[in-house]
């Protein structure tokens, strides 16, 4: 059981404190000596916040740490997505070293918690759950991953691809995914009644990928909130990207996210700067479980993304035009409690008795440190030291 | 006057090659030896571009150095700029020592030119110009500043501005500048008959700041237009922003774009993440000179920004919704080209003869150099390295 003595650091911005942490949780905040034999670790003034969490990310398709992936293919999604089934393997992108690369990226940054979709298809069928899996073994510790069996070719127009679902949930899989039922599978409620079916066989929550814009993104919610009516999955269900809750329709979008908050759905941002994206502040207002994640990192489909969920606080802030110190905090908010809580995590937080997951900052206040992307001296995992200035202690492959 | 022979690099990330430096220029492009006494540098296989461009920055704005500017007053536009005018020095917005700061922050980031709109009010009259004409001298050598004068508080709503940028142009501001016609002046056809008047009176260009959206942004290029066809500016003014250019309407704004390009208007972006922003893409198709810029960084505005156009390339790519490496080159381009196009700065380009004025990239192409927003080995300004990794050779204040 990890025991630690992190002095002089400012939790949540505020005042200067130390934080004794005994068997891997937050024993105290305040002035402490160590226990004998406590290992003592100097926080020089630093924040303190909670680990940041990466509550939508892709592990098993980024090309971190390879050389460049040059990509001049048309940007159509259906061939994307196709291109990267059929080549990933050709690439190189090995599920199991590629998201090794991506999870110590994220650790190294701050991170102590991840939930990532892992695409399943007929071609692969659980080879790159398998890899994931055995990525989130060898990093047990250091960081936590959640994994979401997701049907990245479709599900209605890949055959099989229901049974393979139904076989992740059973080999230990947390949650369901999904995607565009309208714009990917072309039948939306042949998806939806299909994956509502295997979540309630197995009692897991859903988490949908969509991408679906406007007018047709409303309509796939909507179906969305007929079932979890019809099944009793209140509390169960997250929309990830929800870009028609971005649309210029202040009471459609007002009717959508009144349903999504009297249903307990959470939403999942990745502040897509080029998307009509949720507002983060709306959806506050309303009292919406929001978190965010970085999304696939330089993969086939797109070059942007860095494992680094600071630098993603500001890509949402900036996209969601905030300014204000408050606003900014509330950034911060999204990418650590936000994703806390859409995924649920017990004893996440920075008061006596969570867990010893957090990660420092060096800056002035939390808005400073979201606008500056501030540097991480140190991050604590169950109370142990799992990176220190932006390295991580286990080795990247 | 400056040679060196820089070996070893890879202009614009194409072959490997030796630049051989004579007098501040580029003497020869290929495998050189150093001339006796001729300093080297070796570029270690890095990429070579020209050097960056902030074409649309405020020099006599940002805190960059000082304590965070906490701020959570309203986001009120006028609001923003009385506060700022009123309050600016007693924060300690000294803007000779501010603007050495921030330039400071751009040369050591691989700028070597920057155009800076700086205010002019009736309260600081030309003080904040002389602050950033003393920078402009002390830097001399080490990046080149045009200044544009700046009716921040407005012109017709401010009486006593028109006055004082007409001998702000006389005492050696190259550029006049505007702000929202009529969203700040509430008199469109008083404040633009007036700088275009001005404009002509001191032989000098325009380059006017609309953040008007929609409709209105495009009735005041409209007039913009009707005055540089009656005055023959053609080639001698610029936008900044142009957020109407971003509007949803396909049509409209292929006609605003028709008469940009015909007039041969200029347009500088800053790809601002929560507004609608010009497409680069289709201004490039239409053969639009554009360029880019920091905006302001840390100011009493706002708190985003970074000193750094690589940083602001990465910003403008991802809200362009760019993806492919032909895209991504061409961020590249308007970042260094674009910006030399707008200002029109002679010798300016990366072919024997040019200026000696580059920045190393290290990165495997292009695209990888804006994506990663790429360590910055070495600048160089007229043959003389002006930073290394990214510290400029002079000290910041």
């Amino acid at each position: 059981m990890t025991s630690l003595l992190l002095r002089n650091v400012r939790p949540y911005g505020g005042a200067n404190s130390d934080l004794l942490i005994r068997d891997g949780r937050i024993a105290g905040i305040g002035r402490f000596e160590a226990d004998p034999g406590m290992p003592v670790e100097d926080g020089k003034g630093a924040i303190a916040i909670p680990g940041l969490i990466d509550a939508h990310t892709h592990l098993d398709k980024t090309t971190w740490g390879m050389p460049w992936h040059e990509n001049n293919r048309r940007a159509v999604l259906r061939e994307r997505i196709d291109f990267e089934r059929d080549n990933r393997i050709a690439i190189g992108i090995d599920p199991h070293r590629q998201s090794m690369r991506h999870t110590i990226g994220l650790a190294a940054h701050g991170a102590t918690h991840i939930r990532s979709h892992v695409d399943i298809d007929p071609v692969h069928k659980l080879a790159l759950v398998d890899g994931i899996m055995e990525t989130r073994e060898k990093l047990k510790g250091i960081i936590d991953i959640e994994i979401v069996a997701f049907p990245q070719s479709g599900l209605m127009v890949m055959p099989g691809t229901l049974e393979l679902l139904d076989e992740a949930l059973s080999q230990g899989c947390e949650v369901l995914g999904g995607i565009d039922p309208c714009g990917i599978d072309r039948d939306p409620k042949g998806q939806l009644d299909a994956l509502f079916a295997l979540a309630l066989k197995h009692q897991k929550p859903i988490d949908i990928h969509l991408h679906e814009a406007g007018d047709l993104g409303a309509f796939t919610m909507e179906l969305m909130f007929e079932r979890i009516r019809a099944n009793g999955m209140q509390g169960k269900v997250a929309i990830s990207h929800a870009f028609a809750l971005g649309m210029n329709d202040y009471l459609r979008v007002g009717q959508l996210i009144e349903q999504i908050a009297e249903l307990d759905v959470a939403i999942l941002t990745t502040g897509a700067p080029s998307a009509t994206v949720p507002s983060i502040m709306r959806l506050k207002q309303a009292g919406v479980r929001v978190g965010a994640g970085c999304d696939g990192i330089r993969d086939t489909w797109g070059p942007w993304g860095q494992p680094d969920m600071l630098d993603r606080a500001r890509v949402v802030g900036m996209k969601n035009g905030l300014r204000s110190d408050i606003e900014l905090a509330h950034v911060l908010h999204v990418v650590s409690q936000g994703g806390a809580d859409v995924m649920r995590i017990e004893g996440y937080g920075l008061a006596e008795g969570c867990n010893a997951d957090l990660t420092l900052l060096t800056g002035e206040t939390l808005a400073h440190a979201v606008v500056d992307v501030a540097p991480r001296p140190l991050v604590i995992k169950g109370g142990r030291v799992t990176a220190r200035d932006g390295q991580a202690t286990v080795e990247m492959p």
